[in-house]
């Protein structure tokens, strides 16, 4: 027989057993996170009609979408998680109570080019609330707050939530009479970071904005001060423009009740040079900083929407949500060796028998997973070596041995397989209810590790 | 703007919010189940070359897979989690340690006629123990010990798990003189429960087979008794057939293991008319009854197989799994109303401030949710009547409202929102952690109905 060779297509993220689990423990740790905040959970298709995904056309989203027709429907796969949403909610409103909050996670679709650390099916992890004409400004609040418990319920601690609002922008622009071109000022102001001032007054200037209003643009944007500093700076900046003094009163409130949701002042910042390129946000933007990688750009962005399915129906409805690049966060925690190796293994202990009749083995396995272990159990004819190798390669903590003196005895042995050379429980024979509280000790002291240690 | 009509593919199932949390849960509680027996994750991509996919070609398979080309790459939708598993082991064979034991819960895509309960995506959960030459035949018990596990824990009670054994089936096929038409012979067995042993006898005859061995087959195929009295019926054809005497010996440990594993006797029966079709399966063979409906076939089936990854290593990898069809389950279970829809609730409590300002209700909603309940805030600015009957709507089971009067005595007031009428505890101000309490205890009441009840 001819054999076809094992492989995947290029961009197509696989991992390796223990890399799934931590992968797993992640996704886990979203989805708890946002089901205390009353968030519903939702799965749209893979597939839609491709006039679906495709209401709003052009830019790269047509040329790198997954696109065929199977009889005469002409389908593809999803590039994203907010068009479907803006679907399901236009299909289901009448059923639908708002307002909707929903998270989904899932794999999204991109046939960019490939490249190192770049993904063409990817997940990601995004939650969104949805009003029905309105929705309070606290909202804008509360989804970053998830998401810092997100970030810190995981083990990541050096980041910041940066944000900022459109309307802020907006009304700065017509305060300089740049209202007209807000779109391109946008796409120069967002690269503040990047390129410079210098640069950015440059580029300004060949828009043909005057040197004065591109210097105090930009004395503002490119102020550094605390979130009360920056408020202070704007507070005297009001009376002018009706949509910039509306956009720092939304990001005044949105930066008091962040503090109220219990984020700690660091981990939130207003930062006036947050644009977001999406024409789609008109109030509050996020992004955030991963601070021992900021060069990786921002690992959860979102914002405020006037207007989340214009393509579908006439209802207005208005939302706020951020979105997580899950496998690309995942790929770069596991480049920089950031994810928690003692969290991979399969199960807590291999109960390893040493007859023939896996009777006992069988149902001590099952005793222990009663009281919450997790129990896997050799069941091949192997030497003694090898069985035990099987444990170590595995990553599995603990190992019960049931030999012919075990069983006589009513007793188990158990080897603590990550203990040092002179540990005194390394291996000891003990009940099977002793063998299980010291497992579940131990275990609890292992699971104190989060997922993420940035040493 | 013209409108498109936001509607889906048909035969992609797509849940409303309340159904969502429930197939949430049931997916959480395989995933668990699964996890308990030391199984590993695995997420494989959706997209395969179209050669891995249809190494094995024919049949219906060619007709229904999502098949097609980007750029000059010719790819497909996976259309089960099989192909894709052989797939894994071999491209990872020198990085994985064996026995392998994998669970995958994944979509799947079949482009098959659209009917009724039948559906072009869905979700397949499977369970495989993979062995490097050689595998244990006790794993031939543990799996389908692990799918009792599952399917009691989700409160499903009337199921048997019948099991059969190839090699039982072809020793007695050679016994009779029919080895070569092993095939054709099994194909017209396996319809003994849909078209009775008479029309099965006349099938065989038109295949050539004598009235004698026909008769002589279905005696023993179609005898119905306890798992002891079949092992005890088989057991006196023992010593003419090597392969037939190696199937009863496999079948015999497999039933006595089932029971060690804590399966009681009558979720489990030997059955030697299953056979399941494919060619594939080469010992050990399982389907699952519910018992309410056996109409609609088997909601859990797989067995052994010699050989999981032929068509892409030389290794010889046997192994043993089952699959359940996880959509087509939820869809039936839905359509006979056996969910527990106390369960379908995006949150235990709805926070509802009765001020503008929204600072305690944040802060109290943090407090809950660091005692494990899940807490939602309604922040919009609406009268009481509508707040209240969000949290009717989403069957929320308790409100807390924050009034002037709650928020100077540092008090709360909480209402139960499912007691009747003359419950003395509908509605109390008390302190958050007697609130707390409540809800607490509460819930866990809810929580013990399972997410399936048959009444």
């Amino acid at each position: 027989m001819n054999m076809i060779t094992p492989k995947n297509l290029s961009g197509f993220m696989e991992l390796a057993p223990k890399d799934q689990v931590l992968f797993e423990r992640i996704k886990r740790k979203l989805e708890e996170t946002y089901q205390m905040y009353g968030f519903y959970p939702i799965d749209t298709p893979v597939l839609e009609r491709s006039e679906i995904l495709l209401a709003k056309t052009g830019g790269d989203t047509e040329k790198q979408i997954y696109r065929f027709s199977k009889g005469d429907t002409d389908m593809a796969m999803r590039f994203d998680l907010t068009v479907p949403l803006a679907k399901y909610v236009a299909k289901n409103y009448s059923e639908l109570t708002f307002p909707f909050k929903r998270y989904q996670i899932g794999k999204v679709y991109r046939g960019e080019r490939a490249q190192q650390g770049r993904f063409r099916e990817f997940y990601q992890a995004d939650i969104d609330i949805v009003g029905d004409g309105e929705l309070s400004v606290v909202n804008d609040a509360e989804v970053p707050a998830i998401m810092y418990q997100v970030f810190t319920g995981l083990g990541l601690s050096e980041f910041v939530i940066r944000l900022n609002n459109r309307k802020i922008l907006n009304g700065l622009f017509e305060l300089y009479g740049l209202g007209e071109r807000t779109t391109e000022v946008m796409r120069i102001i967002d690269k503040l970071e990047k390129i410079g001032a210098d640069n950015v007054k440059a580029e300004l200037g060949e828009l043909g904005v005057a040197a004065e209003a591109a210097d105090a643009l930009l004395d503002l944007l490119a102020f550094q001060g605390t979130n009360a500093q920056i408020l202070e700076k704007l507070g005297a900046l009001t009376g002018r423009n009706e949509r910039f003094d509306l956009g720092v009163q939304e990001l005044s409130e949105v930066l008091y009740y962040l503090e109220r949701f219990g984020v700690p002042q660091e981990y939130f910042r207003a930062d006036l040079t947050i644009a977001r390129g999406l024409d789609y946000y008109t109030g509050t933007v996020y992004e955030t900083t991963f601070l021992r990688h900021p060069e990786i750009g921002s690992i959860c962005s979102g914002g405020r929407y006037d207007n989340l399915a214009g393509f579908y129906t006439k209802k207005k409805l208005p939302g706020v949500g951020m979105s997580i690049g899950l496998t690309r966060l995942f790929y770069i925690l596991n480049e920089f060796e950031y994810l928690n190796r003692g969290l991979s293994a399969p199960a807590d202990v291999l109960v390893i028998p040493m007859t023939d009749d896996m009777t006992s083995a069988v149902e001590i396995s099952s005793q222990l997973r009663l009281s919450g272990i997790r129990a896997q159990i050799y069941f091949e004819k192997k030497k003694f070596k090898h069985k035990i190798g099987y444990a170590d390669k595995l990553g599995i903590p603990y190992a019960i041995f049931l030999g012919e003196d075990e069983l006589r005895e009513h007793k188990v042995t158990l080897k603590k397989l990550f203990a040092g050379e002179d540990d005194a429980d390394k291996q000891v024979t003990v009940t099977l209810d002793e063998a299980a509280a010291l497992i579940r000790n131990g275990i609890a002291a292992l699971g104190e590790g989060r997922c993420i240690e940035v040493k």
